[in-house]
């Protein structure tokens, strides 16, 4: 999840971007998806069971907006009552088209609209951002932004990215595939020894100064200028490391920043 | 135009079809194409230059629902000014969504409502037509039909002609692919001669009882059971005969009535 | 993950399926794993910690057999000390090809060897299994039966059904893919009430005679030789009915035995 | 149909193209057909409807040649009874093989052959022009030019320009796919107001020097080094400009000589 | 080649094929192509080197008819020398179109015309093949066969078969593909040894009465009705048994037929 | 036969190639074969009847090892009667897998590992040989080669040539796809004469300096800096000239490290 999130922040080129899925998954993992989120990069998590230190994010469900008679009288209660730090992002798309609500939920006082087009309307979901986004204009709020959600994958931030303020991303954060790992005996009694499949021995992996990784056998000498990658967390059953969210997020961050550069 | 018109009819299977698109073509063949979509067995053309004989039919346009501040307004005007034998088939999609729209205009008196979805909301067609049906029902108002129209193919009469009560075709009969023709030279003097490529001789098609179509030499004995197809319309430069568009209409019908009940 | 098992079992036709995937997702479900495979119709789980009322299954790992200087010791080992109601599947691919392995391993008192083939060796694993099995009849270990595990899909399981004698199935069951799901006002105080896209009103599924299932308003009357199918299990915050593990497999395995029959 | 002819004029860098398809659709859009050719950029065209100035062009048909005994005579008496103006371009594939009677027309005193190959006798319409081209230069005709007609598309002029020395291009150009447009109220009374998928409010659009194209609304300044495209053209129902064919097609063929360039 | 040989004689169903390939391949193993082919159901081969009692057959090159002034001059001349058992087979796409060729080879007695059109000539052989039997049958030689050559396929003769009366077949049966097979110990002293990848044991297979086939160790019982299809033609060094080339394309032959009448 | 050699030689970039496959085509043409590989560049062939000068190659084959109760004895065997010229490369795949026998061979002495791995075992080639590398190294035999076999295409070699010492090719060079050539008449007393499909006249091929390859008639100047291909090898039925095998590999050998320096 971490890498599904990475991946997809990478592609918003610095738009922000919220993890809004771990509902999709199993409640007793949820802190969890937010953690991979955040180490991943995103700039904040939906839910509030979050670990300390994410900042939470959210904003109006449709269920909001249908508890009024209007759509208007939903968003001025939510800016009548929510404290002065939240954004006034107004979900606009609950029962007429983008186009309507958008215009007057700017009329009421949005920062940035909400769309969430349920799918059997997504014929092509870049016209209708660029008509949010002429109308908006062409009615006198250029200012207003525009968020979108429901169901983006990576490549969906990818290509709406330069129309799109905000990204609020779902299941392809939280549902990403497992990785196959396996647990494996490499060595006996410092002998190298390893089911065939397998490679013989333990390994260290160093990242050399062109960002190519390559694996040695852990007794041979570190390559010049390579990065031992590899940190021994578990000795005879006791925990003998145990790595920081935060620090995983800054090295996942600064790697990234890195890729963004070369392009 | 007439065969796409005809493949157009057997699609919808029983439920009528109108001729939406002689406008996108030149007008100076707008009358033309009328009577091809005629004789293909539409139910009716919008153009009110169709040739006489053939049933005018349309619904009002998005303008005409715009020149009114509510829609409520405008399907009410045509309402009032319509004469008796006009259907009340209002225009559902203008501003808000079709759901929403669809039960208003029920609720204003429609005996149907005119879906023509702009492409860029139609993610998923058919989801939007069933749900417009589910709505018009549960909200009391089974007896009110649904009419598709807005660029739909042949494919698309034949997804939705289940769900969806009548539709208006515009573009899958106006531009139907031309058909390459050519005239040869195929005999002279009596004797067959033709340039390669063709075959040489004067010849008559013949139907037989099974649907199977047999080309032989004019001078051969006709084909027990065999319909001679081919008909002389012009002699030495005088016009000899004059197909008559009604006839036309029948046979292709009454072809299509066979195909139908083969299936 | 129930419906995925399910798929599997199907597949299967009636050679036993064990649940070995749960490692493969965070601790903190896997009872829910296993819980979710058995009411699919797993014959059993491999991981220890299944909720009561799920039989334990499992052979021995390779590192067990790696535990040992030769394969025969490891074997022989495991057959001194398990039980007498553990059936002897000898894992036979740690070190040497498929075919000689299991051919020691039956001569060493196996029952059912496992192949468990690195994907590295996989080029036509139908062929390997047809060898070892050729290999163990003609060196005459008819009845040592064949176990297959190691990344196996529901195409794999379907494909060697017929040559193999039992399935080890990891990350297709564990790893099913997530079923979005939503939540929706469709009701505000009984009046029909719901955004674009869904369909207000409380709804009923019923299941037809013929397998069909049909969506009608919760007050529509049933439909005659339906069964309603969607229970109330929470009411106004309450817990009110609480679905049994077992009835569940049982439902589930009743209508896979339809399923089967029909082919 | 004009932007199927200059994408035509395009692929053929240079070598003359003939608008040959007007016969192809209704006769009365013949003259508007051979007008959209010629502000495509077609250097004639073969109706002799075309509007005046439009230079015709144009070369024996089959039945010609079928008229005489033998193709020599044909050509002959061609030759003889046709202006000095009109260039010798015999066609070459009625009867016989294409090399054959390509050498036979050039012996008669063509200028140019005309190959307009049946469709059944195309296996690699390339080998066939450079075995005619070869055939021409080994029996001493160098100066023979070879026509290429017949069903030719876009890409087949692109294929064969640097081996054929001229083309009649008939549905490739005639048949063009009609460009969907739509005719919508986009303003009331000086205030934006669209349907739903349009953008509101009155337009221009602006060439910008880097040749990209902006879309603004009528109001705003224009982008600095823009060009407005839109012109008025009629005015309360009058017509109050009137664009001048040979005007269009300057503009067409400054613009394709500037692409012609860039590659 | 035998196998390809069978499928082709399948795919002609009943009309005659020849084999003309064998000079696409060295000449070493000429007479080993032709008696290949025989096996595989030929009518007849072209290489005069064929091993005795395979019928020659064949038909004048195209370097013969090119020896004449005129292609009628060509035609007389074979049909003045040939013996009267050579049937009159006259060459008809030497220098003109087909259609032209093939209704003078029938005015110059030809009893059936050969069809060896280049592939660059080849569009729509089917459609050259029914216009050259049409053309035929309007002149008055309904009699006059047609016999295809030049690179075809079995697909090639499976499509024409209706429309064509025989096949001169050449690198489809001479450049089959070479069969992937392996000399392998598999028995040391009467005990099964082999390699991994390799079945163990020495083996019989047997033909079932339903037509499948089953592998066995050579020891087991034969299976009820299954006859027994190796034999041993060497032993210890010496040849016991020498396959016979009719009776091997008498086993083809009935099993053709059997196929054939399955369909 | 010698351009799919030169293909493989020149995807190999200096590994060497050896020719394993003339036993797959019919012994009367085996030297034939062998010649052909050798013209192609490779470095060897194995069939000893290959013409004098070509280099003889071969390493042991399965039935070798098999020969032996255990792989030790075989490979000590091979290395106690091979002559001191005769490298010791080390069947190492025949029971065990791979990674067992290969360290094993390593350490009975071999200098290269011959992984001749069946099909059905090769799921992941390249996996496998960088696991035999691993291996090697970690055991301490960095010195020992690897040396592939067993069906390898020209894709083969180029995907594993940076992990591979040397390639045994069979079919790919054996097997290679028969080129269809014709015989044709194209001059008569001098005159340019040719059946349709093919050009008229004696022509000569130059080579120009930028490799490009020109043909024109026999009787036009050479064009500046052209050097003529074709030379004449029989005249009057007589043989006058007759090309040498090693002359010919030279030139082909000369004209790849053209091609390598290209890339």
């Amino acid at each position: 999840m971490a890498s599904a999130a990475a991946h997809i922040r990478l592609a918003a080129q610095g738009r922000p971007v919220y993890s809004f899925g771990s509902r999709r998954q199993h409640p007793a993992i949820a802190a969890m998806i937010e953690r991979a989120a955040w180490i991943g990069g995103v700039d904040g998590a939906s839910n509030t069971c979050a670990p300390e230190g994410i900042p939470l994010a959210g904003t109006m469900p449709h269920a909001f907006v249908m508890c009024y008679p209007r759509q208007e009288e939903a968003w001025c209660a939510f800016d009548r009552c929510a404290g002065p730090e939240v954004p006034r992002i107004m979900l606009a798309d609950t029962f007429y088209d983008e186009k309507v609500e958008a215009v007057r939920a700017a009329a009421s006082g949005a920062t940035a609209v909400r769309l969430d087009t349920p799918r059997s309307r997504r014929g092509n979901m870049r016209a209708i951002v660029e008509e949010v986004r002429w109308e908006l204009d062409v009615h006198g709020y250029p200012d207003v932004k525009i968020f979108l959600s429901g169901g983006l994958s990576r490549e969906d931030v990818a290509a709406y990215r330069d129309i799109a303020d905000a990204f609020g991303v779902g299941g392809a954060i939280a549902n990403a595939p497992v990785i196959d790992f396996a647990m494996d005996i490499v060595e006996m009694e410092g002998r190298p020894y390893a089911k065939r499949g397998k490679r013989s021995g333990a390994k260290q992996v160093y990242e050399m100064p062109d960002g190519r990784r390559v694996t040695l056998p852990l007794q041979a000498p570190a390559p010049e200028g390579g990065t031992a990658l590899l940190a021994r967390c578990i000795e005879r059953g006791a925990v003998v490391a145990r790595p920081n969210m935060d620090d995983a997020r800054e090295r996942v961050l600064s790697r990234l920043s890195g890729l963004a550069r070369e392009g």
